[in-house]
């Protein structure tokens, strides 16, 4: 089954060749024998060290809660600064729902009355994204396999394409754009 | 210096009273010997693994991002649903200002065009707090020792005070607020 049809993607393409991806991205065209995207969740994300927090709203009012997690590879080159992120390097982005909590907003009204606190805390997962750094089996992606899973199952190819497009503004922070929280 | 002089705060007090723990509170507050409240940040806790992440806004649209961290004995209780947490359970939380990511915003737009997405990222730290479990020295205030730390630098004994009174309303999940995120 051919996987790495990076180059069929307009979007990608676009890019490539706009930051010089083209002869990379050319060359893995002719091997089809390994998936450039990740089919399987990195194991042990869930006890990673945390890189940082954040949250995504959209227009129509929804907000999503998220960790950015990184294996010890990658929690070692944020603190030393060290970019590219070496080769074995996971980083991990766990999105939930965001769900007020009235249960927390009683306690804080009482704890700190008239300062008019919401709380808010994650619900359901809406996906779990990752990016695992092999430099050479996925070289045309900027070095990193890039993974996206809704309860548990692998986006499609079509959609795995996306990841990197969209990634590619974060080139000079080696394609990740989550910085290390202080 | 005294600094066990729980029962000398009205609003402890009364809570105090009204979930039975008076009779703690009275027997300790002979002992003058050891501080109930931490007065040093537990070392290694940017390395404890994830428990949750949250949100907290105020009236005046101010909002702060959140991470709660536990080390081993803290997670391996979360996953295992143990209550109460074991000794040496330490819970850290982390909170910062909430910070618009324009640089994202404009990345997002070009790869979700018209979903309106705005990104929020961590800005600078308010504080962290944490709660280290130790039933024999913390037992006047729920067997957790409870800490506070703005620019590392630990609160007053006043703020330190309010703490507990304000987990009492979580005595069922051993004061604790915070649950693991999926």
């Amino acid at each position: 089954m051919k996987r790495n049809g990076v180059i069929g993607l307009p979007a990608v393409a676009a890019i490539a060749v706009i930051i010089g991806f083209t002869a990379i991205a050319s060359e893995k065209t002719d091997e089809n024998s390994t998936p450039i995207f990740l089919t399987e969740i990195p194991s042990g994300y869930r006890d990673f060290g945390l890189i940082a927090v954040s949250r995504l709203t959209r227009g129509d009012g929804s907000s999503q809660l998220r960790a950015e997690l990184g294996n010890d590879i990658a929690i070692k080159a944020y603190r030393e600064g060290k970019l590219p992120f070496p080769d074995g390097a996971i980083v991990a982005a766990l999105h939930w729902n965001e769900l007020s909590s009235p249960d927390n907003d009683k306690v804080l009204a009482k704890g700190f009355p008239g300062v008019g606190i919401q709380s808010f805390v994650p619900g359901s997962s809406v996906n779990m994204q990752f990016m695992v750094k092999d430099s050479k089996n996925y070289a045309v992606t900027g070095g990193w396999g890039f993974g996206d899973f809704t309860n548990g199952k692998p986006g499609n190819e079509k959609l795995m394409q996306t990841c990197f497009a969209c990634h590619v503004p974060a080139k000079d922070h080696d394609f990740v754009f989550t910085r290390y929280a202080p």
